[in-house]
């Protein structure tokens, strides 16, 4: 079950020159799966990183730290599914650092040169000889348009692939920006895990792209949620081989342009990972206004979203909005004023001034409830900060996967 | 369903001398149903309250609060259920006075003397006709050995009345506390809200009530959480009648037991709550120990708590431990070292030092997941602070009571 998630096109996904990807079958956890992905990245390429906050974060999200750090620059990154290496100590760390030690030996690159990302079962130790294994066979098969594999490769309970891509023209000449994703923070039980990569041969340089990424990740993959909780293993990469030659500058017009590129394909990846999140039949959009700071609406906008009366409210297409209302009050906003509070649901005026609005028909609240697409809008009517996240609905089968995965 | 909660029984419901309870059917959201109730109160009695944070709060909680600031003695309590008054803006400010101002001339009190609560749908006005009319019936029937019907009076969507009584020893006699409750905090939808309402006949001073009261709470009410949601009209008043003449002091012997025994009631009727969670078949015990705060211990039990992955193991028997683990890491505490980090369930050692523990077997973790009691104890190896909270887990039924109480 997914809401209005399209299958991406193989054909459709462009190639960035400058990055390659092979997928092999490990059977990390399952056999002939897909489960081991590698990238490698052209000589001169800026990679820059978002990870969890999780203080159990994984031993390869510790590792990712380091060696974006050591200032040698990243030149491949190895993603396997079927196990977290999360909660794993020690010996953890070590299986990690192997993958890395192998693959750069395989590449001809130092162990720094090497990002690891690990997604699946925390707490049960990664089988690193496995991994170890298959990676002559991802290299075997590097191919610049090799994306829908990419994708395939590092599904766990998804149902289907995510990736897309962009381009731009800079200065008459194309620049690409293909992207993949998987999972919907820990919303896969133990398969947990977000993971986002976006490419692009434009040429960006290391700080900028920092900063780009870590935009692009505050109102993208930062500003979904499915059910709350934070995976010890969430990363977002983002790769800028230069083979284009096109250098995106700090600022002015191609700056914002490629910006602005950069935010739509990583919503879009995002806003995939929402539209596949367990259970779903809704997507929701939350967007809170008139708050004092942007921190404040995210407040208030996550407290909806987090909310299990708001979410099976979506799932029975049932227009309950005092629900909704009370997920604002107690959104931890202490100053609220409610009676400055409004509420819409689409183009209805559900609640003005705090209260029923006066013309609110429960048959209109009723109508915008039964679409698959959904817009909750707030007013806070405290200053000019807004917000916007995405969010789903909770139903029975949200229960039943997360119930009976691992039974 | 309910976990383990068994039915009061009217006998043992001990009256409280210099408090009455009448009940009576307003018809307010359905036919034939117990939905007012009255307390009245003896002259000298002390009446503390603790309220929701909710910003959205209803309007009978700010006229509670107006009312116990008056300074003129609290004498009854009004109590309906149908419809929550909350969300209403200006109308329904009036109609929780008018409700009051009622009671009063029918009792021979002034408007401040009377408290209001409500519970049940938020954004619809209170049929306050109806229960105006029912006041007198129920003045008619103020009785002291009402409790089993009091409790049954202020239901919504709870499965069964929740009452308790205990007495203790001062002096060569004894002293009462009896205790109702209803709901959890806003797991019962529209019918929202968690109410708490404990009389004793010993005598308590205001300010002391007060502290006490506060305490109770926060060790009680305030530590259980079903979906963490907040309702708009949580309440939880403690009365003191003062008729046995036995006088509570501020410290020492006598003090200790009356305060002990106040939080074993709170802990009861707050415990029966989660035990009727909607769609609740485990009852599940947090334990967070070796924090540096209580607030850091709380909020990591919490985490646990809210988590619905956690909750969904919980209901499938699942040993799943990776997501308790997850959980504590995104808790929030931003320098935890989860090397620190010990989880137990119930005497199984799961994770020692942040990482799975070399003994544990998971049919250990198995054999304590199919219990229908289960304690979770983390110890964080930060200090000595500690908190314990209670929950439920999150079943198919919850899904099923929320997304189709409405429709």
């Amino acid at each position: 079950m997914s809401v209005n998630l399209p299958l991406p096109i193989a054909s459709e996904l462009k190639p960035v020159a400058g990055l390659r990807l092979g997928h092999a079958h490990a059977g990390i956890r399952k056999a002939n799966r897909k489960d081991v992905l590698v990238l490698e990245l052209a000589e001169g390429s800026s990679v820059a990183g978002v990870f969890t906050k999780n203080r159990f974060c994984a031993a390869p999200v510790s590792i990712c730290r380091e060696h974006l750090k050591s200032g040698l620059p990243i030149r491949a990154l190895v993603v396997n599914t079927g196990n977290a290496n999360a909660g794993t100590g020690e010996p953890g760390y070590q299986h990690a650092l192997r993958t890395c030690d192998e693959l750069a030996q395989l590449m001809g690159l130092k162990r720094e040169q090497v990002l690891p990302f690990s997604t699946g079962v925390i707490l049960e130790p990664l089988p690193v000889d496995k991994l170890v294994a298959a990676l002559p066979s991802a290299i075997a098969n590097l191919e610049s348009d090799n994306w829908f594999n990419a994708a395939e490769s590092i599904m766990t309970t998804d149902t289907q692939p995510k990736a897309a891509s962009v381009q731009i023209m800079i200065a008459g000449q194309a620049i690409t920006l293909t992207g993949i994703s998987k999972g919907a923070g820990m919303i896969h039980p133990n398969m947990a895990t977000m993971l986002g990569y976006v490419a692009t041969d434009a040429k960006v340089s290391q700080d900028l792209l920092q900063a780009l990424t870590a935009e692009a990740a505050d109102v993208s993959f930062n500003s979904i949620t499915i059910d709350g909780d934070t995976s010890t293993n969430d990363s977002f990469i983002v790769m800028a081989t230069g083979v284009s030659g096109v250098e995106v500058p700090a600022s002015g017009e191609v700056y914002e342009l490629f910006r602005q590129a950069l935010i739509q394909l990583s919503q879009t990846l995002a806003q995939m990972i929402v539209r596949d999140g367990e259970g779903a039949t809704k997507f929701i959009t939350i967007q809170i206004e008139g708050g004092k700071t942007n921190d404040e609406c995210k407040q208030v906008a996550e407290a909806i979203a987090h909310s299990p009366l708001v979410k099976t409210a979506f799932f029975a297409s049932d227009p309950n909005l005092g629900r909704i209302l009370a997920a604002i009050g107690y959104a931890g906003i202490v100053d609220l004023d409610v009676n400055h509070v409004q509420l819409w649901l689409d183009d209805v005026w559900v609640a003005k001034n705090g209260g029923r609005h006066p013309d609110y028909k429960e048959e209109d609240g009723q109508a915008v409830m039964k679409k698959s697409e959904i817009v909750v809008r707030a007013h806070l009517g405290r200053g000019e900060a807004s917000q916007t996240i995405w969010t789903c609905d909770l139903s029975h089968e949200y229960v039943s996967i997360n119930a009976d995965y691992r039974s």
